[in-house]
């Protein structure tokens, strides 16, 4: 059985094993005060050419998503999200759990429109009781999206535009960065990011860390006080120089990026094989998670040997599904996968 | 410079990397539901000898925390804990972030007792106004406490008896439960604990591993739908084996509690040169953690070779300080540190 | 300038004031445990043949739902509403406030239907990753709605047939209650809604109280503690007479239901001029809240006389807009209006 | 049977019901945004001599308290307090509700001192590991406080003087103002207040409003988007012209500050009658509440005739109890029992 399932089914790249084997028995800090930390932040910001950010290191996703929420926003003050987003759907009310609402809007392929979020914005406004509704103040996308489509520099340009004009905050989540950054058609780097967002994460999760988000504020007004919170929320990691190694393993090269651009390949791969094959794609993405709309009978058979996540059903016959590749992903496994697509 | 600051200066007990080295390339399922985390939980069951127990593994003690209080409590209730608890001074109002009020009691060395909880819960219940006031339901306790005293048998019995009779939910944080079970004095050990608990934890993070922590919930009331609550507030790791795979290094063979044993012996050999030496304790405590009270221009000589943590002011010329022993210390710095102390 | 904008626009019924008048020197308990609260809640438990259920007196209907809301629900766990519902536009986000996901569902003019209540529970528990999402608890509906459309004893029935097959709670959210039970083509009441509902309240607010809503707890599982909560909440009115006095005054005689038909009545007139115009409906409701689609510039003249609500835009000329009678709504300012609809 | 239990247990000052009953049939609109609250609010200002100041009205103490805390705080940051204060014993943990730790210090008489709040605020800012603790960020004093004491202006402007160099916010809950503003030895007035305090309430359900609080924000920084907030927590009363209406009633002329010195006087005379007879005082308190300790017998025999509210053990014979005058508190009354206070 091959698992397709997601892109966090191994452990961690060996390099980053590696990494915590050498410096095992060294004594350092607490809480992230430690010279890794330190290290891994000024790595970090060097990519991003922002020595005046602040960078954080947190154990996962959801944690960082309602981390920084719930440091950002007064009581009333709601997060813009699309409706397919991580926070939206799959995080059992984190956000609502800090006392904020999520306010969905309909995605385009998992992504928000500048228009989108201006529409929102103006209408609060013009609201006469808008004291009696939630004030959106922080614009939540990620990058990839869920679906895994991702947003160009004009589009995320446009969605800064209207966040700056309007006084919101705009944040970007990064659980799959790297595939975005690697992907066919992008056309953003670190730098442009960290320009255009006002707080964004790195994420190690689902890119070759055994755990792992690193998390960049470039926006002044946000920095005070933000490791008071991670602490509250749970999220101040005893040892957190693994943390801090982990982003030096994946950065002081480029491992982060290569591993991320040949997930995108391999998925490429699968794509093809189900365009080839006729199928349709729930959406069409350029990074390592492929939906593709399969016969059930086909899904049946290909589950014999693969692991995949059913996503949703189309209509009687058929269902989308998810394939994801990662770091760890064989080449030949992938072939395999193509090839059964194809034959079956 | 050797840290005696705290018990998780180092990375991991070799045993627990080599595991997680072992397994680094299998594919699991994520987010927990893997073999290993089954596995795991199953050793510590059998230890506990109650194979009805629920267990779940979360990243630290914070997290563990506060998702236990917030899946107990309905919003009128109120956590009973010892002034010096971790959750009444370290967790930056983690437990108040949930909407919970922390009702804080003068402890004894650390300690709570059966009487001042039963004090606590009879002034409610006979209040005519009773609610107006927070309503105590949980019952905190350390073992061994932030100020490294234990638990005797009788004495947890007694809570017991008390949160029992009450409807009181009793919990005991376990941060560094391995010190306490092995200490000079002790007579509890885990089938105790989990009779007498509602809901524990046995820390990892502390005593050996990575990071992790394993939550034994023993009360049948207390399970359902738990894990919903460990997503909420970001606890759900991704690769959930990894906490696995700790726990099973760390239990499979006796690594658990001879690490923590040897531990307090070497922090015995630091108290006895203090206590040789005439300084006395701010505690007498027979685990890993000891507070002496030493001379100011003492601890400043000390402190060019060894870190430790400041504790407290005692009086003009004297501060209370904790010197902490861990898996990783070595005897000869032990040695060292002893005869300094005895010769400064 | 006569304003048709809401039903809360003047005072209180006189009978209501004359209670007040009448007690004013009287000495009470405070916070509700006073003969008169008493007396209140023994005349709606009666009214409603429910001697066993609890009944609380609140000040306002958000406090009244987000008390109830948070009193029920485990942290993990949400709200199933109408995307129209109260809880889901106008009310700041005090659900969210409390932790808890508003679900919201398209309506139908407002309402919910079984089925699509059973299709949520349905999907919720067929998803193997439903602990990353937000467990369906406790259902919110309007009777009548924020459309001032009304439930049928049928449609009521099947809701909660799915809610006890389901575990779902089922909460009424009664602001004007009296107009849904007094209005063409009801045939729900008390008993029945007492019968059908977990819990519900009756709105004093909007039908000729000063202010208070009357909360009606017939499930037993959501009686336990519940003053504890409206206490944490901010709601228990001091002089908590004030609520049972207004209360005794609106049902020991029958005011509350005759003035709420004879609102229906006037606000069927209103409707009828529109209809007889040729204007069109947002939607056909039979209570005190009529939402006519109006000509802009008929709107603008409109408006140098009566105040009505703006409620949306319907196309580039027209809008619809609310107007609202109520216990004081004098019938000639209401033939006085129809004849200008009719003339304009 | 004569209540001197508490200061709410009448209806309201015959001045508000006449002004109820004045303006009963009137149209306003809704949620405070009436000519009645605009005028109390200037009403209000001018007493204070603050035209800049912000305005706003709510039902009750509790809910102000939530209210302002929630508004003022980010999620970390936490209130001191004395452990006498409403905040710390009576309010269900309203504040806890809210996300926020009550940092309790011990009153003197129910009174906290600059020099605690200076001690408190070094150490936190002190400690290296500051921020796994809870940030201290706002003072709540209660004037009166809940043992009848009064700040001085010289203790205000010591604890303002503190609360402006630790960037602290100074919130005084005012429930009882009028009565330490009209107390024996009082040197502060509104104005000094006013410029001492950043937020601040002055009281009417306790001084002969049927319900309110009048809420005054001089902080410019602290009033932004107060009214989402408001509305967030339930506090938003419909027909909010009931409000200002009252306080109309209670300031236009003097009744606010002659009801309230009058019971302060009624209160002495029950104070100086237990102190003829021999009876010690838990507190000296200048105020309408007296807190005489009296042997038990006494306060059986006065328990036929008179209501009181017993407070707290003092020694196997004595208790301390609370009698407390009010608006409505008659002479006669209270002359019959200081005659039996010496009788008996």
């Amino acid at each position: 059985m091959i698992l397709f399932n997601n892109d966090y089914s191994e452990g961690a790249h060996p390099r980053v094993l590696q990494k915590l084997a050498e410096t095992n028995l060294e004594q350092t800090e607490g809480y992230g005060a430690d010279r890794y930390c330190r290290q891994a932040a000024e790595l970090i910001k060097a990519r991003c050419r922002r020595p005046d950010a602040d960078v954080h290191f947190l154990v996962g996703g959801t944690q960082t998503n309602l981390t920084v929420i719930s440091a950002c926003l007064r009581p009333h003050q709601g997060v813009i999200a699309a409706d397919t987003g991580h926070i939206s759907t799959h995080e059992s009310g984190a956000i609502e759990a800090t006392g904020h609402k999520v306010l969905a809007l309909p995605g385009d392929g998992g992504k928000l429109t500048a228009a989108q979020i201006e529409a929102v914005v103006k209408a609060h406004y013009q609201d006469a009781a808008r004291e009696h509704t939630v004030q959106p103040k922080l614009v939540y996308i990620s990058n990839p999206t869920e679906l895994g489509t991702i947003y160009t520099k004009q589009e995320l340009t446009d969605i800064h535009r209207v966040c700056r004009d309007s006084g919101l905050i705009l944040y970007m989540d990064g659980a799959r960065l790297g595939f975005a950054l690697t992907a066919d058609g992008n056309d953003l780097d670190l730098p442009a990011i960290a320009d255009l967002c006002d707080v964004f994460y790195i994420g190690g999760t689902k890119n070759g860390a055994l755990f792992g988000e690193a998390l960049v504020i470039t926006n002044p007004a946000l920095k005070e006080d933000f490791r008071y919170i991670i602490k509250q929320k749970g999220g101040l990691l005893a040892k957190g120089r693994l943390l801090g190694l982990q982003f030096i393993a994946l950065f002081e090269e480029d491992i982060y990026f290569e591993t991320a651009r040949q997930a995108n390949r391999l998925a490429g791969i699968i794509k093809n094989a189900c365009l080839r094959k006729g199928y349709e794609l729930l959406v069409d993405a350029p990074t390592n998670q492929q939906f593709p709309i399969l016969p059930d009978r086909v899904l049946e058979k290909l589950g014999e040997h693969y692991g995949y996540t059913w996503w949703q059903r189309v209509d009687k016959d058929r269902s989308a599904v998810r394939f994801c590749t990662g770091w760890a992903t064989k080449p030949e496994d992938v072939e395999k996968l193509a090839e059964d697509i194809l034959r079956l």
